[in-house]
């Protein structure tokens, strides 16, 4: 097992990576308090690992409350996520009482949202069961539900106390989720860390292959990435930002589409190459570049094509984004290869010029 | 004009308290960004002040829109909180653009929990204009919406960047709003400030005719009072607690009969007497305390007796209380005049002694 720290302060906390770890007792019980506990999970992911959670809860004396969510992106919303504040009420849940959030991204997402919420906060834990949940969102305390205008618009920068990532969940996940996970485990490379970019290139059969050692190694220096942005800007005033590389797009590609109908990473991976063409556009990547990302991304069958919603309808969508400063949209663009900027640079038509080009 | 700060590190901000401050730019515009705000309130504030405040905000070249919501507690739910929502995403709200909270508690509740929530936290402002806003719960940063099965159970600890009371507000303020009001500057002479307590005492009929020079007083020593227990302890860990007597008696009176139907403060005196009849019944109060307290509500012509709703549903409300530790109800009480303390001492007998007394 490899544990990582998230440097926090007294919102700190580690992340545990390996195999088998929904097992161990000792990583799970010093994070209950009392008798009782929630696991939300949703109806894909609870038949496979509720079970084997909620035994070993029981042997630390703990009931575990199971709140079973219907499972996708499209479920995101406020009426779901109050099924677990009504759970969470009828069962008596009290402010100490630990949530444990045992899924993807979307599980964790509204976990996370309400545990933040519930009596203004109760301690909360990531069983992330998905690599994108594992690499990205289970670390680093976003935690968001989705508005029929805008993809995570409502939500709070809650910190988990813990993260178990158990790479043997990883077993049962579909392919197409895997490659989805691969979006995110790129952006690190992309964004900071060109070595690993080179050893993603490297190694992309293993990992496809779901060789347990190339998969934790990966796992790890996603976190490891992720852990270090986070520390230096929690609340995303900076730095933090650049990990949304590709996500401005993306989360355009989502709610256009409707919630769900591309998985995130496919809409990542897809907004990813339009950030590549515009950064090509601002003459910093040079074809070469954009061209050896697309071949990556192919190599997960991932998207590399957005779908035709049409410029307009893009920029409607994109003016909801978080990175929107005083009316200017701000985007995550590449210098090079593994070095990401925060910018106000590219202009409308340029924007519209890359759409086009990652359309087509 | 009297400033007060709110001691929290960077989370730190200043409570201004005085007549006509709505109109003073100099105040509100260091708080806003760009040339986009956004003002909170309801159908009974706003044809009174929104105007006033819009007009201010216009000189320093701020447009605000208004999100206007129904008026009372029966609103604080979910559904009217999304329409602030709706307002923000339609009208492309930044994530840096500042929430004005114009109202009473209500307002100040939603308006605080939708800033905490949207894109994860805006800028918030609040401006009180009832008695109980003012002098209690527009300080601190408590945010909530109520659940069906208990008030306040979902919201966040947000802090506002500035609390600005204009007590002119006060002067349309009904005399029920007022005398709700009085029930919280009363707990804080109840719980830590006896010598405010006999001041209340010696200058009621002042308050109750709402002389200005009276009401400032009363409102700065309750928020000098409030500022200090939330600096000490912002999240409820142990002290803030305290400014919670009456309160979980008062909050399943609320719940109980329908937000609404009782006033907060109402709702708060009568839950104060159950309180003092239970410290009572422990030794700690004896009759001519409670005697005392029951004059001072009664000359505020607030509720004594509580509805009888039967102790088991009293128990049953009660057992959603945020202060539930390990299963067991701790309730604040009072050993003396001036003195609260949260205990586990009271048995399930005395608390049901004491409610029959409180309801007849």
């Amino acid at each position: 097992m490899h544990t990582l720290d998230v440097a926090l302060g007294e919102r700190a906390y580690p992340i545990h990576i390996g195999s088998s770890l929904l097992a161990r007792e000792a990583l799970l019980l010093p994070h209950i308090r009392g008798r009782q506990a929630v696991v939300v999970s949703n109806e894909t992911v609870a038949p496979l690992y509720l079970d084997v959670l909620l035994a070993t809860l029981a042997r630390g004396g703990v009931t575990a409350i199971p709140v079973i969510l219907p499972d996708g992106e499209a479920y995101k919303t406020w009426e779901i996520l109050n099924r677990i504040f009504d759970a969470l009420l009828l069962n008596k849940c009290e402010r100490n009482t630990t949530l444990i959030a045992l899924g993807g991204g979307v599980i964790g997402d509204m976990g996370g949202f309400a545990a933040a919420c519930y009596q203004r906060g109760m301690p909360f834990v990531q069983v992330p069961t998905t690599l994108l949940a594992q690499v990205d969102s289970s670390v680093g305390g976003k935690t968001a539900i989705n508005h029929p205008l805008g993809k995570n618009m409502i939500g709070a920068f809650y910190q988990p106390q813990m993260v178990l990532a158990d790479v043997a969940t990883l077993d049962t996940l579909p392919d197409r989720e895997l490659r989805a996970g691969l979006a995110e485990v790129i952006k690190y490379g992309l964004i900071r860390d060109p070595e690993f970019l080179v050893w993603i290139e490297a190694n992309l059969e293993h990992l496809l292959a779901r060789d347990r050692a190339a998969l934790i190694y990966a796992i790890e220096r996603s976190c490891r990435n992720k852990a270090e942005v986070v520390a230096a800007d929690e609340r995303e005033s900076g730095e933090r930002a650049l990990l949304n590389l590709g996500h401005t797009f993306g989360h355009a590609i989502e709610t256009g589409l409707g919630y769900g109908v591309w998985l995130h990473g496919e809409a990542v991976a897809a907004g990813t190459m339009i950030a590549a063409h515009l950064s090509n556009l601002l003459g910093w990547l040079d074809d070469k570049d954009v061209a050896r990302m697309g071949k990556l991304f192919e190599r997960c069958a991932l998207p590399l094509r957005s779908p035709r919603l049409g410029v307009a309808r893009y920029m409607e969508l994109m003016s909801h984004d978080k990175k929107v400063l005083d009316g200017r949209l701000r985007l995550v663009l590449l210098e090079q290869l593994g070095r990401a900027v925060l910018t106000e640079q590219a202009s409308e038509s340029q924007i519209a010029q890359a759409i086009e080009r990652g359309c087509t």
